[in-house]
């Protein structure tokens, strides 16, 4: 149904931001999730809100030059907590506490603009552009350096009292485990969040050479390594108890998995789909799925734009 | 609004049947929450099903007899699995596999005929008649043997892709913990639950006296004896460290406790507080509150005639 109508319904346009520490991605998007136009520059903030203003200013400037259709809004991802268009204290932006992204581009530029927090873009555009055609309830987890999640109930992101909903990396899957930077001992992001990750299991990394990273883990773990394999079943496993967690809480049976570390998929899904065997209801322990996110490397800027579209 | 509008409907009457493992509890109860009429019986659930559901029919015969008006409906709260209407592979009913409750009653009665799990039914009480007249989202514990949950959210009870939600006692918060009757170690039910709890802390427990059961410790508590002080408070931290991964993930800020246990509440809220300011995010810190159920003892009842009224 939903198909149908938006196969009837004109094919729309809007640019969607992908605002990350580092770079800011964007694109010129239309409501079918294809990209138009992209463009990517550096964020400058180590410099100030001002300056990541204006170089958001200048992917949007660059994408609208000589496009004649009208764009009907701007979606912008970003990292932290966004509450109503204000991105308050992203981690690694210098001076910046809270900006109302909304209020300044839609000053600016005259039309619609709505912020949400990156993971939950990334599980937006999964929804609309991905596995979403099939599965109307997954949750939508961002392996990386940080561990991010959005949920996806009845066909639309959850999003909580506050629009704070969805930290999936602060859940404790051991109480007495490695602490995390926010205090929280024991959190899944404490485990396979990438840096921890590495951190705690450096005995055994050093066993595969010199600066091995967690790429390098996943390529000797396909290749058969054993100590990789290990590592990467390790991986897994603590995923599988806090995917568990959440397939048991909220009786939904599908995990997306995006970001970086979701590249390593092949080797550590034995063991994570075999840990949620081990701990779930017995009566539906094959009913669930933990797929791959079928448009991993632009989930970013199709998220933002689908915020748009939504 | 919602007051207002209960205020003008006329006040209904429907059965609420609390059908538990020892005895079965029944009311009359009308759309405001006030008992008429209630009933309690054996189960003997050690007999048959057969047994069981004329027990219930007895119940339902007894609170129909001399009451004049119309009764709309039949509410039922079982334990284990329910659903549509289907009770399945109850813990502690012999010979149970599956039986379908809405079409046995409906059959009989020729009346609506609504069935759902005990943990739902006691949440949605404190959502109709409890401190759901204030809050919009919260989750409802129940503490005894086991662990049950419902989650109230946006005024209604969650349930999941199908019916299963809310299996809070499943959550793992200690992947190396003591193994559940399920299988899933380190589950807060393996932690909490009333036998678990008083069989991994024994040696503790020894110390205060013989035949200690968990009200012996609450009330020692109170009286300042430091062994049981110490030992409530454990309870607290386990219980808030199962919260806070609540809190985290659905950005709700409320939680009510139900069940025997949360007797206790005075003597471990205080830690259990404690331990989710620590663990959740730093800027929302202060907003959460943990509620004694403001219903407990009808809570079954209550619940199971309000999901005629829903």
């Amino acid at each position: 149904m939903i198909t149908l109508e938006t196969k009837r319904r004109k094919t729309e346009y809007a640019i969607g931001i992908d605002l990350g520490g580092t770079f800011i991605k964007a694109a010129l998007v239309d409501s079918k999730g294809k990209i138009i136009k992209h463009f990517k520059t550096e964020t400058y903030s180590e410099i100030s809100p001002k300056k990541v203003l204006s170089q958001i200013e200048m992917c949007i400037d660059t994408l609208k030059q000589d496009f004649k259709k009208e764009i009907i809004g701007i979606g912008i991802g970003a990292p932290g907590i966004v509450t109503k268009g204000v991105m308050k204290y992203p981690p690694n932006f210098k001076g910046w506490k809270e900006v109302n992204l909304k209020k300044h581009f839609e000053k600016k530029y005259k039309t619609e603009t709505i912020a949400d927090n990156d993971a939950n873009c990334a599980g937006l555009a999964e929804l609309k552009f991905g596995h979403g055609s099939k599965y109307n309830n997954f949750i939508f987890l961002t392996l990386g350096t940080g561990i991010g999640g959005a949920m996806v109930i009845e066909g639309k992101i959850y999003r909580g009292e506050q629009n704070g909903a969805g930290e999936f990396g602060m859940m404790t899957i051991d109480y007495k485990g490695p602490m995390c930077l926010g205090g929280n001992r024991g959190s899944i992001e404490a485990h396979i969040g990438r840096n921890y990750f590495l951190e705690q299991n450096k005995n055994e990394i050093k066993k595969l050479g010199k600066n091995i990273d967690f790429d390098d883990i996943s390529h000797l773990a396909l290749k058969g390594n054993k100590t990789a394999k290990k590592l990467l079943n390790l991986y897994g496993f603590y995923l599988g108890v806090a995917v568990t967690n959440y397939f048991n809480l909220m009786d939904v049976r599908t995990a997306v998995l995006g970001g970086g570390i979701s590249n390593a998929y092949k080797s550590f899904i034995g063991e994570l789909n075999k840990t949620i065997k081990t701990r779930s209801l017995k009566t539906i322990r094959n009913k669930f799925r933990v797929l791959r996110s079928s448009i991993n490397n632009n989930a970013g800027v199709l998220g933002a734009a689908a915020l748009i579209f939504e």
